[in-house]
C-alpha cells in the first residue's frame, strides 16, 4: 500500500480518493473546500493544508482539478506540490485538460527531475463511486506499470493509451466523436420526424448498417485502412445521396448544419478526383486537407 | 408463381431479376441496353419492347432505376408502364429516388386507379446477386404482404416501414446519417494522427462509448427519448470539450468543418437555455430549430 | 417598334410588360391569370390562347416565369412557343432559373434552329414598373445589339454578361454573394450586441475597412489578383483573430456558423503552407479546394 | 509634452513610438530585444531596464504586445508596470488581444487603483510608420479626451468606441467581419470562375448591389433596423436562390461550406415562421438564436 497525495475532491475526486482508502492506501488529501476535506478524513485521510503538504512524503501524487490552469497552480504555485515532492514520487494527472498544456506540464515537471504521467478517467461519477472508472493512461511502460495497482482502485478498466500525453489525447477524441456525433444523430432524428416516418423503424434499420455501428468497425477497416480505395460505395453517389437529404431538408425546414457541412466535404473529394473511389476514401481526402502526408 | 414486370436491368436490377427467375417467377423484362436484355432472356426471362408491353398480362411491376425522372418516364411516358397495366397489378419501384418525388408518382398512380409501393433496397451488388438485400418496404399492410413472396426472393431481410413512401424515407435516413457520419469519423481520426496517438488505441476506447457505439442504444434512450434531461453530462461541458478539440484541430491545422458547425449547435442550445441540461437535450434543441413541436 | 410574344404576367412580367407598350411596342400576351392578361389588354397588347398563339409573327418572345421546368414546358410542351416561332425571331428568357438548365434550354433551341439569350434582371418590382430594372444580358454580341432597343424599355442598366448563358450566371454570383453575406453581416451585428458595443461605432469603423466595403475593390486587386502574395495580413494571423472571435462568442453563446465554417478554411489554408501568405491568398486556397488550376 | 512609457517595440510599436519621440513626447522604452530599444535611443528614447522602471514618473504608460498574457505579465508581473506606476497614470494598451481578457486587465488595474484604457489600432505597419493609424479608443470620455493629444501623434483618425473595453471590441468585430468576409468572397469567385464568367462582369454588377457594397448601408437601414420586416425580398426566395447556387455548386465540384452553413441558417429562419418576412429579418433571426430578447 502507498501514501498518496489526492489533490482536488470534487464530484469525481471525493469517490476517487474514497476508494482509494478502502483499499488500504494512506491518503493525504487536499481541496480548498473544507466540506470535502472533513468528508475524506472522516474516512480515514488525513487533511493537508496546501498542496507541498500533501506531497510530502507521498509516492505518488495524484490531482483531480477542474481545468489546467488549476492543475498548473497546485503544481508549480506558492506551496505547490513542487515545494514538497520527491523526485522519487510518480505524479498523476487525472483531470481532463487541454492536451497541448497537458505536454507543457508534464515537460515542465521534467525539466525539474519529476516523473508525471496523465491519465483521465472516462464514465460518471456513478462509476467513481462504484470504482469502476474507465483508465486512460498516458505514461511510459514503466510508469503505467508502477502507477496500475493504485489506479486500479479507482476503475475497472485501464487501457495503455501510449506514453505521457496520450491518455488525455485519447480522452479527447473519444470526446470529440460522441459529442459531435449526438448533434448529428439529432439532425438525423428531426430529419426522421419531418418526414413522418417513424423513430423506431428508423433504428430498426440504422442499427444494422454503419449509420447506427459506425464506420470504425464496419466499412473502413478492410478498405480506406488496408489502402483499398476500390468502390463498395462511391463518393459521387454518397455525394448524390447527401444532396437529396439535405434538399429534402430544406424543404422541411429541417436545418442540418452538419450535413451541410458534410456534403461540402464530399463536394472537395470530387474536386480532388476522388469521386469513383470508395466512400471510405474520405478519410484520405480529410488527411490530405489536413497536410498529413500520405500513409 | 407470378407474371412480373422487371424493368431496369442495371448493376442492381440485373441480379435481383435473377433471383426471381430462379424462384420460378415468369419476368417481362424492359431496359434500354439490349445486352442487358439478352443475359436475362437466357435466363428465362421474356424480352418487352417497352414498358407497357412489360406490364401488360403482369401482376407485379418492379422498376429499378438510376433517378426519379425515370421511373417518370417509365411509368408515365409514351409506351409507360401506365398504358399496359391492368389495375389490379401491384407497382413496386425499388429505385433510390427523391422521397418526395416518391409520393408524388405514388398519388399520380393512384389518381390513375393503380396500387403503388416502395421497396428501396439496402447493402450492395454482392448481397443482389445473392439475394440476401436489406428490403425497405413502404406500403400498406396489404401491399406489404402481397408483395412479400416475390421481394423475399431478393432479400433475406424486410422491414415494413410503414406506409407508401415509407421505404424510400427510412432508406434516405439511414444514408444520411452513414454518408455524414463517415465524414465526422474521418476528421476524429485525422484528429488522432495529428495528435501522434495510435488509432488502434482510439478504436479501443471508442468502441466502449458512444463514439463507436452510437447514442441511439446508448445515451439516448433512457434521457432524450424518455423525456428525461437531468444531466449525466451537461451541454455546457460537452460544449466546452468540444471547444477544447477544435482548439487542439487548429494549432495542428486539422480543419475540422462538421465539429465546428456541431459546437455553433452546442452554443445555440446553451443561448437557449439549455446548458444545465444532458447532453442527449441536443436533439430537443434541433427539433426546436426545426420548428417540430415538444413531444 | 417590334412585334413581342410576352410569357409570364407576374409581379414582375406585368409591369415590365407594360413598359414595352408604353414604349410603342406591339404585344401578344399569354398568362394562365386571366386578370393579368386582362390588364394588359386594357394597356394596348393582344391576347393569345396559348404560347404558340403568343409567338406567332413574333420578333421577340420574353419569357418572365418562377422557375425553369414552367420555361421549358412553354418553350417546348404543347402549344408552346415552339411551335408557333419563326426562325427568325430572338427568345428572351428573363426569368431566374437554374443556369444548368438555362444551357440546356439554349441548346435545345438551337437545335430546333431557333435563336435564344437568357436575360435575368436584377432589383425590385418598384424598378420594374419605373422602368429602371438591371439588365444582366447573357447572348452573343449580334444578340445583344439586336435585343437591347427592347430591353432598354423594362431598364435603365444593362450589362453584357458574356455569351448565352452568362446573364443567369452573374445573376447567380451576386445573389449567392449577397445573400450569403446577409448573414455574416447578421453573425458580426448580433455579436456586436452581445459585446455591448454600439452598432453604430462598428458602422463607423467598418464602413473604412473591408468589413464594410469588401474585398473585390480593396484587398485582392493589389494582391492575390495581381499574383501577389506577400503579407500584409498574414492567413496565421486572420486565423488567430477568427479563433479570438470565435471563442469570445461561444463563451456569449451567439452562434456564429458561417464564422465557424470560416475558420476552418483558414485552418486548412494553414495546412496547405499558406500561413505565412496574406490573407488575400484564401482565393487561391478556395481555388485549389475546387481543383480550378493555377492561374 | 509627456512623459511615456512605451513598452514593446515591434513591427507595429517601434514606428509608433518613434512618431511619438518626433512630437516632442520623452519616452521610457522597454522591449525583450536590445537592439529594438537601441533603436529607439538613438531616437531620443530611455531605455528602462524593466517594465516598472519604465513606468516610473510617466503620465501615460502604453502598452504593444502580441497576446494579452504578455500585456498580463507586463503590468503585474515581477517589476512590472505597477510596480512603479503613479496612480494619476493613464495606462493604455494598444495591443489586439482577448476582449474578455482586456476586461479582467482593466478591472484588476482599478482595483490596484490605477487608470487603464484599450487603444487598438487599424491598418498596417505603413500606416505606423507614416502616424497614420485608425485609433480604436475605449475608454470613459475624460480618459478619451486626457489620451487623445498623444494617441493623434501616432494615428489620424479617433473613433471613440465607448467605456473602457469598447475599443478592442469594435477592433474585435472589424476583424470577424472582414476575414470571414474574405473566405466567402473567396468562394464567391470561385463559382464565377468554375462557371466560366469573367469576374470583371461580376465585379461590375456586384459593386452596384449589396454583394459587392454590404448590406449595412444599404438593404438594413430602412428595413430590419427600423423594425420593418415587409418583404422586398423574401426570406423564402433567398433561401431557394441559395439552394440554386449551392446546387450548381455542387455540380461543378466548388466546396462552398460558408454558403451551405448560411442556406441552414436561412432554413432555420423558415423553420421559425419568417419565410415570408424580408430578408435582411435574418438579423432577428440570428439574434433569437443568440438568445439577444427582441430590441
Amino acid at each position: 500500500m502507498s501514501v498518496i497525495a489526492f489533490i482536488g475532491l470534487g464530484q469525481m475526486g471525493a469517490p476517487m480518493a474514497g476508494n482509494l482508502l478502502r483499499r488500504g492506501h494512506q491518503l493525504q488529501v487536499f481541496d480548498l473546500n473544507p466540506q470535502a476535506v472533513q468528508s475524506l478524513v472522516e474516512q480515514g485521510a488525513t487533511a493537508a493544508a496546501s498542496p507541498s503538504q500533501a506531497a510530502r512524503g507521498a509516492a505518488f501524487v495524484i490531482t483531480m482539478l477542474p481545468n489546467g490552469d488549476l492543475v498548473r497552480e497546485v503544481l508549480f504555485g506558492d506551496q505547490g506540490v513542487c515545494e514538497g515532492l520527491s523526485t522519487t514520487a510518480l505524479t498523476i494527472d487525472m483531470s481532463t485538460i487541454h492536451p497541448l498544456q497537458t505536454d507543457r506540464l508534464i515537460h515542465d515537471m521534467h525539466q525539474r527531475g519529476f516523473s508525471m504521467m496523465d491519465v483521465p478517467v472516462g464514465r460518471t461519477s456513478d462509476h467513481a463511486l462504484a470504482g469502476t472508472l474507465l483508465l486512460l493512461a498516458g505514461g511510459t511502460p514503466e510508469q503505467v506499470e508502477r502507477a496500475t495497482p493504485v489506479l486500479m482502485a479507482m476503475g475497472n478498466e485501464l487501457v495503455a493509451a501510449g506514453g505521457p500525453g496520450m491518455g488525455i489525447r485519447v480522452k479527447l477524441i473519444n470526446n470529440y466523436m460522441s459529442i459531435a456525433l449526438n448533434a448529428l444523430s439529432a439532425e438525423a432524428a428531426a430529419l426522421c420526424e419531418a418526414l413522418g416516418l417513424s423513430f423506431d423503424v428508423a433504428l430498426k434499420v440504422m442499427n444494422g448498417t454503419p449509420a447506427g455501428k459506425g464506420h470504425f468497425t464496419t466499412t473502413w477497416p478492410n478498405k480506406v485502412l488496408k489502402g483499398d480505395l476500390s468502390p463498395a460505395f462511391m463518393i459521387d453517389l454518397a455525394h448524390k445521396d447527401l444532396g437529396i437529404a439535405l434538399d429534402v431538408a430544406n424543404q422541411l425546414h429541417v436545418p442540418m448544419p452538419l450535413g451541410a457541412a458534410s456534403r461540402e466535404v464530399y463536394s472537395q473529394a470530387r474536386a480532388a478526383g476522388r469521386g469513383r473511389q470508395d466512400w471510405t476514401a474520405i478519410l484520405e481526402q480529410v488527411r490530405a486537407a489536413a497536410g498529413l502526408t500520405p500513409q
